[in-house]
Order: structure tokens, then C-alpha cells, then sequence
């Protein structure tokens, strides 16, 4: 089998600027970069490290649970995480768990019986007593009962944030629009709590308007709101998805937005900017996200001591849906 | 270990109600599912056919090669893939591969030490020379010279299609906007093909406006297409995302759409209902994609004769940036 020297050899270049084409650190020319890929095909050479890492005796699997990969915001989490862990040499399995317990009990059976090595997990079943605390486990937004390494973003702050946006806008009546998970308690709730902590600072109350995640019926859940509180003229939506199919219910209501309705949503995913419109909302730093919650199991994996809750900060995005 | 039959007994359901439960097949009872439910739990159940999959010796692990996971395109079909691999028992590995040959050759590599069991992949680098016939693989999008299954949908009669609609909107000036790939074919080209025949059929010309994939700085490559043919007053582009940039870079331009543009775009994700605007799209059947691609592959892997091409119908959208 071809060896790192064997490629540098061919191509006419260092075994180091090989080894930074590989591992795709530093700079390699693109004189260089071509003479290596050329070299690598002809000598079928397979990188070492993906070799060495895949030796059936230390599987470095790390597995994801995502409720749903093709909502954007858990899609873009999910390219962060398997680049994350792919620049470490770990594979990534992906499992949509979205209402299926059962394929997320598979999985932590697999963690048991070390055929993955960890898991990183967004999860909304009621898997809390299936989860030990000496698991390599790391959970996005939400705290389980076994004391396991939690990583959200500053869903209370974003809630301030967009309450302080409303209240900018001189907004009178003001609801708070998304869902709730009956038996778990998610991190999505401070989004809630830290805009109805605000709004009470400020002598105004918040009109919750929730439903059970998922909703089953968002065409109704939408419609209903607008009927029952045709007075409201400022909205926090829990997540970006939800607000745009709000702003457009709004419109077909003959709603202008902002003028009669102000709409933020939460998320930003990195789509944000493509579409119209523009909405104004509290961005997650997802990249952070996913990458601190692979180094957080990484270490875990390597024995080292890790924080049980890490909180990164949100940031504020004006868009077209306010003033 | 607990066996389904003690989760039935504690259930106090029979065994088929525990199986269709646990397989999602068919009808189980609320009540029935929530005592299914508490059963698994007090029994730290786990599902026969996950723990049987994961035996060592049969690693039924298929490895997915998308270009970016957070393309709304391949997101989607992702979640199905994965789906559907999961029904017939197996897990799937996620490898984004954009740009980095060396990654999707360590697959090839696992694929040919059996540590997974096929490849499903859409892959834009030049890996043509690592993929053997008598591999697992089936391709989509894109054919190789070894003669591995393919699946596409028809890009061709998408390129027809959405000439058409242009013609029917009167349209005096029309271009195709979109790229091309260095040294390898893919089916993606076949939409402009259909497109530009159509044209020819009708003696109207195509502007054809390219760039190499992936298109490093789409805000000057649109500037540039809209700068240099002001009088253009039909495009059909590659792809919703292109299009939907296309749609705001104009409308900054002080174009008015469809008025003054007619934009046409490729993929029809599940999300187009969602955005504002609708796009005028030709929809490709992404869930039939990702399914039809994990059956052949395991027809593959038993040993079963497959088409070496399979074309799956596009379907025309009407949205708002057409008339």
C-alpha cells in the first residue's frame, strides 16, 4: 500500500505539504495541490488516518441524533458536527429520531456495546431514563436527569432581545407563538421565559400561544392565532421556520408586515440572507454550536474533565418583519 | 436481556401489537403505544432487529456522500435516504464531501475492507478512476465509466419544461444560468441540454451563462449576468438556491418579477411553499430519489440484477415569478 512519502515522492513535493493536502491544515499551492491529487490517484493511495481510524477494533463512530435533518437549522448544526469530527478523524452516523424512541434506543444500545464511540444528540423524545451519566454523551438544548454535558445557546438573552425589539417598535399587544414538549423540559423554553421576564420588567403581558411540538397542523395553529388575536401587533416566534409561515398567513390575511405586524423569529440559519423576506430574528451561532459539542465528546472520550453546561451567546439580526 | 414477547406480557398487549409498534408498521392504539411505551422503559427493552443488525460481523452500514448536508436539496434526500435504509434495518454514514476527494476515497477504501456495506453518493469530485464496477455503489445524478447504477431524475425534460413556460410568457430574450463541473459529467447538464433544444425547436437562442461548480462568488457572478445582458427577460436557472439569489440581486436592481424578469428554477424542495416568493420551479421527486436509490443498492448487496439507469418524472411548479 502507497505511503504518504510515496505521494510526495511522485508529485515532486514535501511529505509535509502531503500531509497539510490531507489533513487539509495550512497552506498547499495549487501547483502543488494538483500534482498531489494526480500522485494519489495513480498510486490509489488511501490517507492513513482514515485507514488507522477505521480498524475494526476502535470504531471512531460517533452517532447524531437529529429530530428532523432536513429542517435548516438542524441540517447546517449537522455539516458542522460531521466536519468537526471528520477534522478529528471520527466518522458520523445520522439518525432522524423525530417521535421515534425506539431508533434512539438502538443507538444508545450501540454506545453500550462500544460500537459508536459517543453521541451527540437534539433530541425530543422521552429518553431521560435511558441516559446515565457515565455515558459519552453530549446534549444540544436540553438537560436530562443524568448529570450529561449540555450545550445550547442563549436561548433567555434572545428572548430579552426580542422582546427589547418590540418594545422599540412601540408595539401594544404583544404574544409569544411556538411549543411546548410534554414530560421534557427543553432548553427552546427560556426563549419563552426570558421575553415574558422582560415584557414584566416593562409592565406589559405576553399573550403564549403554544402547542404541542410537533404541530401536527401548522395551517390551523397559524390561522387560529390570527382569528383569536386579530389585536396583536407584535410577535415572538420560536423558531425561524414558524415565523415565515406566519409572516405569510399574516399576508394572505391582508396583514402588512411590519406595519401592522412585527414578526421575529430565532435561529438565523445561514439561509437567513437568501430569503425573502428578510426576517428580523435572534441568531443561534450554529457553527459554535456543533463544533463545541464534538470537542466537548471528544475530551470526554479522551478522559478529560469537561464543563457540564456551556451557554454561547446569541446576536440580534434586523430584518424586514419590524421597524 | 428482555425479549419482545416480556415487553408484550408487561404491557398487556399481545406480541404483534409490541412488533408493529416497535417496527411502525401498521395500527397500534394510543393506549397501547403508551404502555408499549412504559414497558420498553421498565425493561430497558431494546428493539431485536437494531441489536441484531450490530453485530461486528455484519456491519450493515451503508456511507451517504453529499456534496454540503445543508443544502435544502440534499437535506432532504438525505432524510430520506437515511429512512429508508433504517426501515430495511441499516445505518447510514454521513460524508460531505464537497471539494474533498480525499475524504470520499477513504470510504471507497472502507467500502472495499467491508467496513460498510455500499455507497450511495452524489459526488462532484473526479473520483471517476476509484469507482470499480463490481462495487456497491449507485450514483445519482451523475454516470462513471465503470457501469454502476445511476438514478436521476429526467433533467432533460425539466430543460423542456421550463422552456416552455417561458415561451408561453412571451419571452423575446432567454438564458440559462448555472455550472458546469471540470473533467466530470453530471445529469445536472442535461437540464440546460433540454432547455436549449427546446429553443432551437422554437428558433429562439440561449444565452448560456456558466460558471465552474462550485461557484466561488455568486454575488459578482449574478452582477455580472445581470450587468452584461440588461435585456434578458426569461432565465431559467440551475437551481432554487441560484434562483432565489437571482430573484433578490435583480429586484435590488430595480427589476420588477415576473414583470420585467421571469425566473425559472430547478429542485422544488419541500420548503418552496414556505418561501416568499413562490418560485416557478420544476419540481424533482426527492423522496422517490432517496428511496429508489437505498432499493437498488440493497438489491446490490443480495445479489439481485438492477437497472444500470433509472430516470425518475420532474414536475412543473407554477409560482409567482412566472406569469
Amino acid at each position: 500500500m502507497a505511503t504518504i512519502k510515496d505521494v510526495a515522492k511522485l508529485a515532486g513535493v514535501g511529505n509535509s505539504t502531503v500531509s497539510r493536502f490531507i489533513n487539509g491544515s495550512g497552506y498547499v499551492s495549487n501547483e502543488s495541490r494538483k500534482r498531489i491529487e494526480e500522485a494519489i490517484k495513480t498510486l490509489e493511495y488511501v490517507p492513513n488516518e482514515s485507514a488507522r481510524a477505521f480498524k475494526l477494533q476502535d470504531n471512531k463512530i460517533i452517532a447524531l441524533f437529529l429530530p428532523c435533518s432536513f429542517n435548516p437549522f438542524f441540517s447546517e448544526l449537522g455539516f458542522y458536527i460531521e466536519d468537526e469530527l471528520d477534522k478529528n478523524g471520527y466518522k458520523m452516523m445520522l439518525c432522524n429520531s423525530g417521535g421515534k424512541i425506539e431508533k434512539e434506543i438502538s443507538y444508545i444500545e450501540m454506545l453500550k456495546q462500544k460500537k459508536v464511540e459517543g453521541i451527540i444528540g437534539i433530541s425530543y423524545n422521552d429518553i431521560d431514563e435511558f441516559i446515565k451519566e457515565d455515558m459519552k454523551i453530549v446534549s444540544i438544548d436540553r438537560h436530562y436527569t443524568a448529570n450529561i454535558p449540555c450545550v445550547s445557546s442563549d436561548n433567555f438573552q434572545g428572548g430579552v432581545l426580542a422582546f427589547q425589539e418590540l418594545y422599540k417598535n412601540k408595539c401594544k399587544k404583544i404574544a409569544y407563538v411556538g411549543t411546548y414538549c410534554e414530560n421534557i423540559q427543553t432548553e427552546i423554553s427560556e426563549r419563552r421565559k426570558g421575553f415574558v421576564e422582560e415584557a414584566k420588567k416593562n409592565n406589559m403581558d405576553v399573550i403564549i400561544f403554544l402547542e404541542p411540538d410537533p404541530i401536527r397542523d401548522l395551517h390551523s395553529f397559524l390561522n387560529q392565532f390570527l382569528i383569536l388575536y386579530k389585536d396583536v401587533d407584535g410577535v415572538f416566534v420560536e423558531n425561524d421556520d414558524i415565523a415565515l409561515h406566519l409572516y405569510n398567513k399574516a399576508r394572505d390575511n391582508g396583514l402588512s408586515i411590519p406595519k401592522d405586524l412585527k414578526i421575529i423569529g430565532f435561529d438565523g440559519q445561514i439561509k437567513h440572507k437568501l430569503l425573502s423576506p428578510y426576517l428580523t430574528t435572534i441568531m443561534q451561532p450554529i457553527e459554535q454550536l456543533g463544533r463545541v459539542s464534538v470537542n466537548i465528546l471528544l475530551d470526554m472520550i479522551n478522559g478529560k474533565q469537561v464543563n457540564r453546561s456551556t451557554v454561547l451567546p446569541v446576536q440580534f439580526l434586523k430584518g424586514d418583519t419590524t421597524l
